[in-house]
């Protein structure tokens, strides 16, 4: 295609045709969070993969809406990635991507299916919420450095986070059980926030269910985020709270705004929930 | 298959399989709003296509989360119903819907695309929205005659809607601007609430735009709704809020409480909004 992208983020979500509607991808070991690799990346290759089957036809090719539902955990290795296109339209494009790996015993396994739409976005929403009231990114508490069990996670080496310390309470055993977690966050390479940063931004913090005394591994079921506005260069707010919570599985909603402090995104999922509770 | 449907909405989402993973369905003229078919409809058709297919195959047939994405409005009569298992696991199956019609010219015009997750209900959630401040039934509007527009709908003869009047300023021409709009839903056969008719009732209010002052046709881009618990029998409380607004577009959120006052759905839509502002 183009030049060959620069920052850590358009690597991990570069595509290349291979055959009519179909690219190739590979997901690396760089954005592993416990045995998986971080959905929120896999929704952005998915998300890239449309991007460039629609501009491929002349449609638009900016993100407004996207849905991913998850079949399998992703692991680091190749990825093919189908693409549909469902309806170039005069002010929206719907398409449709498949995320599938080769399993070990050679098998091709589905990771992802997703719907998104595409279109204009506007500079910033004629309406929507101010961002929270944060300290500033030197008062808050590094994800990497304060959270020891996120140590671990090569994620967590791809971003700057610094996490709200009043929502942190779980860290020291006392969840506030409001279910609120927030923060700042910035790629390491300073690749500015776009459309699919911000999808990849929405999934990044750690899970809400913390914050009600439940912890382990929450799995996204489910994930639906509107971007709806194009995001300014700096440091993003992120903002997630616990939906209703039941049969083993939880809402969990995500607001981002950019540095100047618009509301450029947000998104909603049904995850799991760890059987224990706090 | 079994005994044919006794009530209104369930003749309406009734499919016959036709060829592998194919259903036919027929969508009246009574359930239309404006020039179309209500969009509600169309979703809990897709997905009782969903379910009859997982249901013969012995998978799980309990709508968990849908998300469809609508590409041009449908119309009364013939519908052609693809779907897809994409994967059929241990506590949750997810499947694939597309439905389209054949226009007048003959082609086949796909009128959505939707993905679903299905699996097992809790009777309630452990943590959920209480049910918000409402008058009774009683002492509420009743859509179909205290609003005259809609008086033409025949979807307001398919159920009871009495609407909160304290959202109602904008039909005196004074809208409140908060962006709320609640009120009561009956089906007038008494047709028991069950997650697929949660999906209708998340979508049946008028647009929260006209409390923003936006008046007009506010088409659905994309819906995706959770459902969270079993309802139980009678009125259903439902309150739509408004999201972010702009680029021409806004995000609307909904919730549906059963008759006991347990949330037992919600969802969020990009919708088109009108062009001029009041």
């Amino acid at each position: 295609m183009s030049e060959p992208p620069t920052s850590e983020f358009d690597t991990e979500i570069a595509v290349t045709p291979t055959q009519a509607g179909e690219y190739a991808g590979r997901l690396t070991d760089r954005w592993r969070i416990g045995n998986g690799v971080n959905g929120g990346v896999v929704m952005s290759l998915a998300a890239s993969a449309m991007a460039h089957r629609l501009e491929s036809e002349g449609a638009h090719a900016e993100l407004l809406a996207f849905s991913g539902y998850f079949l399998t955990a992703s692991e680091p290795g190749p990825v093919i990635l189908s693409t549909e296109v469902i309806r170039a339209g005069r002010t929206i494009s719907t398409g449709q991507a498949s995320v599938s790996q080769q399993a070990a015993d050679g098998q091709v396994v589905e990771r992802m299916r997703a719907l998104a739409s595409f279109g204009d976005l506007p500079d910033a929403p004629e309406r929507a919420a101010p961002p929270p009231d944060l300290p500033p990114p030197e008062g808050c508490v590094s994800g990497r450095e304060g959270i020891s069990f996120l140590r671990a996670a090569s994620l967590l080496e791809r971003f700057e986070l610094r996490l709200d310390p009043a929502t942190l309470g779980w860290l020291e055993g006392n969840p506030s059980r409001r279910g609120l977690l927030q923060g700042w966050l910035r790629m390491v390479d300073d690749r500015a926030p776009d459309p699919l940063l911000l999808l990849f931004a929405l999934d990044a913090l750690p899970p809400v269910a913390f914050d009600l005394g439940l912890f382990g591994w929450t799995p996204t079921l489910e994930l639906t985020a509107q971007i709806v506005a194009r995001p300014v260069p700096g440091w993003l707010r992120v903002a997630v709270t616990s939906g209703p919570v039941g049969g083993g599985r939880m809402v969990e909603d995500a607001q981002v705004w950019d540095s100047a402090g618009t509301l450029v995104g947000q998104s909603r999922q049904l995850c799991g929930l760890p059987r224990q509770a706090g």
